[in-house]
């Protein structure tokens, strides 16, 4: 149905590709990713084995959205507990949890990180390290083969709010390239289009990384969605012109309560959509939940570097890479298990 | 008290710079500006005196805001007037007419643009054509001085709203460079500066082209005040974060009943300083008011090309260059007449 290559995947030695677990994926292999920070120009795999790079191209973006990371994350601590030297399978079990902080730490406000990661670290229980590196690999791929299937009952439920000839407003990528599968906000949209119902997004470029410009528009595009490119402060404009029904943006972390972490300027966008009286949804998977946090106020907010804004010689600049919505300015939450008016 | 150079300005062929009319500015010489286009890595001026030059400067935003694009305009038609070959003074005043429509055409929203060429023409009356020429010189020259005092003005009536310590959010530049004098949104926080009354001043990136980025962000820091850049879809967050305690943004074009059109996005940080019940001022020139429009909605928008838009190749872009804020989002309007609660 669509030419998108895979975002996250496992390259095994002999070169074949899988995203589920079983026994022809028991080879020894690599994290194999799109290195998103070259699209749209250049499609560059990376394949990936060792603590360093794996940190690295998550902390850079060669690989973010937050399923897409918890995946990569998993296959990444497979590959590198392939290749660990160990005295003992308690020595073993010590190495792969340093691995895992250290992996962890690398983008503080995406919670299916810590999550994919501790999936992997419960499979450490008993066994040889062959038998350990093996359910590392197979919980990895389970992660994977799951998020797949996450995306598509997604989209199953998101596209019950599509009709033909919509107009859909999202911020950043919550698409393919954020998730093992179809994505989040945007399965929705490539569910409909499989069932023949053709809608036209209009995606913020998104700064200061234009994630929107770059990978939204990308992927819609040679999956053959209409997307129109605007700037993030045109946003408020194009809902004025009546030409948005509909804003479906992801999440990295959503609180007990509702407030969802996301790509900063979605709070503004949220505010906005209310002004124009649009719904506005949030599509995540269930485990983007984070029951610990009752309110957004307490999620973290990751603060990236100045220099990623152009800015005079001398002049301050503020990042902050996420903002949180508050609950009370979003319509509904498009999970895998349905759309649910409150997490 | 500043170091800041003049944005627009008479320079005569012997060299002498001239802001206002008088027997010593009477010389033959150019339309001097900054090219803006070359901020903030290059301190750039061009001389200019013919017609495709200046249509072009403003066309591609080297001279860009809307009382500094009538001050140009008006200088520059003086500039072409003196070169042009005229068999009598009505085929002189008939070629002035049609240059002048010309650079009328270069950007249809600035409603200063016209009102500046208009009033030169309006000195084309009776003598010689050397009597003409000088006429439309002291005449672009008054447009200049009256700009600089007007300027002057706003921010003696502007200051009244700031205290130390304020957060000021502005959006794209209506500053020193945006006029002929010390700017509209910016005049108030230069006045206060004056004053001994220094504020911290978040300045939004203003996409696509960044003037807020590049102008903004510049011409504050050379003076001295404090400033933050901030990409556009950061206004809501910083609003969050209680660290704004009022908007200033400038205007291109204000209707009868107070909308104003003004660089895309000011009506989505409008939106956003609502919700957040922070007051929302546009400071501008009284003669921004085009009383033969009721509403904003006859404002005409301009569309600006896909290219200034960073996107994938096919996709589409949408680019208006405006919009329009809603009276009723606007706290006051800042003008040399004083503060007005509507126009």
């Amino acid at each position: 149905m669509t030419l998108r290559p895979p975002t996250v995947q496992w390259l095994a030695d002999d070169g074949a590709a899988y995203r589920q677990p079983g026994p022809s994926a028991r080879q020894h292999g690599f994290l194999d990713i799109i290195d998103q920070t070259k699209l749209p120009k250049e499609l560059v795999r990376l394949q990936l084995c060792n603590p360093d790079d794996i940190y690295d191209a998550i902390k850079r973006l060669a690989v973010r959205g937050a399923p897409a990371i918890g995946c990569a994350a998993a296959l990444g601590l497979a590959a590198v507990a392939q290749r660990l030297q160990a005295s003992s399978p308690p020595d073993f079990i010590q190495q792969v949890r340093q691995i895992a902080d250290y992996l962890a730490s690398s983008r503080p406000t995406a919670v299916n990180l810590e999550w994919a990661l501790n999936r992997c670290l419960g499979k450490l229980t008993a066994g040889s390290i062959p038998d350990l590196q093996q359910a590392l690999l197979d919980e990895a791929l389970a992660i994977l083969q799951e998020d797949i299937a996450m995306c598509e009952a997604i989209g199953r439920h998101g596209m019950t709010l599509l009709r033909p000839g919509m107009g859909v407003l999202t911020h950043c990528n919550a698409g393919a390239l954020a998730t093992g599968g179809c994505g989040t906000a945007l399965a929705p949209i490539y569910a409909a289009q499989a069932a023949g119902c053709d809608v036209h997004v209009f995606s913020d470029e998104t700064r200061p990384l234009l994630q929107g410009a770059r990978l939204t528009a990308w992927e819609l595009s040679v999956s053959g969605v209409k997307v129109t490119t605007i700037c993030d402060s045109m946003a408020a404009q194009v809902m004025r012109e009546k030409r948005v029904d509909i804003v479906i943006v992801g999440a990295d972390r959503v609180a007990a309560n509702g407030d969802a972490a996301n790509k900063i300027g979605t709070y503004q966008l949220a505010i906005a959509a209310r002004y124009h009286r649009i719904p506005f949804y949030v599509a995540m998977p269930y485990s983007t939940i984070d029951r610990n946090l009752s309110t957004g106020d307490s999620i973290p907010i990751e603060q990236r570097s100045p220099d990623e804004i152009d800015h005079c010689p001398g002049v301050q600049v503020y990042n902050p890479a996420f903002d949180v919505t508050p609950h009370d300015l979003i319509t509904g939450y498009i999970t895998e298990r349905g759309i649910l008016a409150q997490p």
